[in-house]
């Protein structure tokens, strides 16, 4: 059994940890901190899992969480940055769900975070965990920086054709738009129910924190600088994050074999599902569940290749693919203990 | 493994039934049927099943379906009934989710389901399988009628109270609310996100199918005949149910042992979750879950019980509680393929 | 012209007078206060006013609301209780929409707001302000209570039964369901989208402070003292309330009589709407509109009397009744301002 | 007093339609038709009409409909085609809200409405009533033939953009997302609450009827062929429409003067609203309202220019734009019975 940790565990991300690991086979939840609310059962703040977890919320205790053998941080940026060398000293591996080790560049990190990075040798050696990308990287990581949820649909829709140069890469568009428990759960008047119940909008679209990561990892794929306008949107609902891509197609003859390069590129992917051509996925179809589905279409004569990639932003978007890192980790079958289908109606 | 049988898959209860026997490790679905959609492959209707299932809707066969160890019919009223003989007579096991074998008083069912009942010595025979009600005879019965969505709720709530009789029976009120998803899924335009979204109302209020069921429930808890009120309503959401109970105590005294008592009927029961006194369960802490969850209220010096019961309808509703259904009848941990929590949020 | 100013303007109410005033031909708004936005324009905050309204919100000020005709409060309890005295003297009027002034039992109201009453001189003559009971009086009123919002829907649909002694006064159940809008905007955890979207659940089971509000208003209407259930829930959507009345008829032959006898007790209600028996009020059916609708019900032999009545918690539960206590206190036509269909779909 | 005529009234632009009408001071209701529903009041069926119309549905009668001033249509492509000409012939004025006259290439028409014109003599002379660009040529117009909705939302963003070509016309992309109203009253299984509640999804991503329509309305303002790419997709609630637009800069020298430019473009227009810089309109601040409000955004350093635009796809979207034509084509003040604020929340 893998005794695991969560710090910050009072958010949409930690009770979706807990709901996952609850049926795990290979788990035990030994802690799960919370500095607000030390000393509240996990099960009345969150009624699911009455019957699941006798665990209460602790304060950090640096001498349990090094007691495990894998902690989860679920904290807001700038925690896991602090808490992580003593961690990392004492052996234990760390998927961090937060952004403090997403960025390479220090610098833009500050600019997006609004603080200074203070341990900037650990997040050299953190591995960007998105599985599709880095599996090997993150079967050796002691420190694992878990994908944002929107950069992890845009990446995984937009990654075959940047790997194989079939688009130009100064011209992408992302259109996303996510359900609101993407923004926490925190008292905010903004995300009240009274606020975006039956309604939607933009927001951020002068700029947003994830595009950034989402330019590295396309930059990525692309070995070289890419250009990506990238614009999210908030939907009336809880849970999902659906993806409109646009690329322009370097050579339009190319269109006839996208379908099967995604497809091969995908095919061993356990939580990647290209769709026949032409499908429009819905963001029900992974509600729950880890999957990343996608689908291509091209409006007649046009040279733009559209991609549309949905996922459940606290699953495959976060506490997913964090279990997902974490299986990679452990050696264990990658989709352990997230392999029931997602919940649709 | 148990060869299951799944007749009219095409709605939310079949698909909910292939959402739970996915992941159940006993089960092998060896066919799904559906007259219209014969040959669709149902990872086509259901994209959340994609990568679980290769099965396609198929023609209803009666030798594949005596194949079976046990057929779920997930029909509408009158075809259950028509084609359970020749299953009883090939040794098949059914659990019935419609409402063909849910009445004792066959005049009572013609009535509310306007047609003659046509196998009358099947439904003297039928279990109606409320486990907490009829573990045992489950066990054995050949055939079981799942009980509704509705009378699921009520029943778990009202039972404490009148089987031991401390409540008045002529005095029962049920004002019940559900998600959509317990319409069905057809087109009737009543049932569109424009009618329904954003809006509320009672339905059936001078009477509904579910009453006599109800009815005949609470009878049987009762030992006596019972008056009882039942008004349901439409929510403006996909699954759930929440039905608030009120019925007047005969002795006010009694009210302190309530909590106690409700806690000692349901100790045992995996399934029903007696909270503390005073808390209002959710919908959402049910959804997905086979639990109903239920708690206690009284208002000052009021000699009416509150009781606040809440059910998924698809699961403890329908599919979960046939699954259950099932497991007791082949020697199952009850629980076994029911063990994730809820999806919340 | 009537000058109108708006004290606490921020929360919803608020802005639904805003809406409700800004096509209003006998109204000029000429201060809305808030203490928090004092120099935010009103459609910064509220975007579909833009081009409705010039004004800012302002701190408040009793010069500039002494000089104006009607003052609206739209406040937390406790507040218009300390500033009416000084209005009163200066000869303005009133319609306070907080529950400062609408019970007449003081300690009842303390122990419900959890202060004592400041004003009671002032509770005294300020006159309930439910059109439909008290018209004449609100006519002459210099300081009306307009009603909750609850206990609007609940009173209206009760009247007519208990007015005319026709059921049992001491056994009223009132199961009563709210839009999310009725909690106001406040930044709260429980009423974030996350919390509360797809999903539902009573609250204040126990006791809310609505009931001896309703109490306190059958009461009235039976001429003694009457034993009310009341329970509140929360409904996944913005705006409306369903109340579901049920009342045990002294005499079943009654019920022949009690369409007409309601069509009659309404007939020249501009605001209550009886629908045909048997129907079903939908909330959406008075969305933005000032109407309250309601239908009545039987079950087969039963000798409960079922009535459903639904109206828009901010429009006849708040903003609206409070435009029509003014119409009415300034002569106006009753409807005036009020005129426009719900909005439906 | 205008004599209006609807046909085809029984869907959700028929009544709202009437909702608008119903307290519009120039217009008398005289007709509205449906083969389905005649005989029925349309109050029955809409009960937010109670109240406000005694009218109910009736047998198209050519007699009736040529005593109208003015004929709305509000029917499913194909209709006003074949009852133009014998309107027109009678002198009657014609506001189509169907597809029948919008297009003016009728081979692109036949192709995306799969059936050839009929009257393309009165297609020539009917005017696309998109008041923003042809107010005058509406005023004299026999027969308007009014936009549909995203294609009033698309325009409407791109418009000052292409007018004064500041952008590259070949590269324009539009990402617009619609409340299911715009799907129709109809009973279709994909459109149950069931199957769109809590999801989102793009659809017709290969090509929508709208993209001609679309297409040429901004070739029209850029003065010669354009590239555009638009997808639709389906959200979670019921009114709204937001639509990003995403265009490249020929200069981006031009940035600094956009924001001007559009307040200049837009500053006479009583519905169209040009936010500040950088802000996020929302659709609920248009719910019910005829207004379309939009923002420009940039990210960086980037030569994109994003424009959000809004409207409620069933008023700016269709009913509200039909009567704004009319208001223009009878000499009315043009915000005539368009004066409400929109609701919020």
């Amino acid at each position: 059994m893998i005794k695991v940790g969560i710090v910050g565990g009072t958010g949409y991300t930690g009770v979706e940890l807990l709901r996952i690991l609850a049926v795990h086979p290979d788990v035990q939840v030994s802690c799960i901190t919370s500095r607000s609310e030390a000393g509240m059962p996990v099960a009345d703040m969150y009624p699911n899992l009455r019957g699941h977890y006798d665990l209460a919320f602790s304060e950090p205790d640096a001498a349990v969480l090094k007691a495990c053998d894998l902690v989860f941080f679920a904290t807001p940026h700038g925690v896991a940055m602090r808490m992580v060398p003593e961690l990392m000293a004492a052996g234990v591996r760390v998927v961090d769900l937060s952004a403090d080790f997403r960025l390479k560049d220090l610098d833009v990190w500050a600019e997006w975070y609004g603080m200074a990075h203070e341990t900037p040798e650990w997040n050299d050696k953190a591995v960007y965990g998105l599985p599709e990308v880095a599996r090997d990287a993150i079967r050796d990581a002691q420190l694992v920086a878990n994908p944002g949820c929107y950069p992890t649909a845009v990446q995984l829709g937009f990654l075959p054709l940047l790997e194989n140069g079939l688009v130009d890469p100064a011209r992408l568009i992302a259109d996303a738009k996510s359900g609101a428990s993407g923004a926490g759960r925190q008292g905010k008047i903004g995300m009240l129910h009274g606020e975006i119940g039956e309604s939607f909008k933009a927001y951020g679209a002068s700029g947003h924190r994830h595009l950034p990561e989402i330019r590295q990892g396309l930059s990525g794929a692309a070995k070289g600088s890419v250009g990506v306008t990238f614009v999210p949107h908030l939907l009336p609902m809880i849970r999902g994050i659906e993806a409109t891509l646009y690329a322009e197609m370097k050579d339009p003859a190319d269109f006839e074999r996208l379908q099967g390069l995604f497809e091969d590129r995908y095919r061993d992917e356990p939580f990647v599902d290209v769709m026949p051509y032409g499908s429009h996925p819905e963001t029900r179809s992974v509600r729950g569940g880890n999957q990343c589905r996608m689908a291509l279409h091209r409006q007649e004569q046009s040279n733009i290749i559209i991609v549309s990639s949905v996922i459940d932003n606290l699953v495959k978007g976060a506490a997913g693919q964090a279990v997902q890192n974490m299986n990679i980790m452990f050696g264990l079958k990658e989709t352990r203990g997230l392999e029931a289908p997602a919940l649709l109606p």
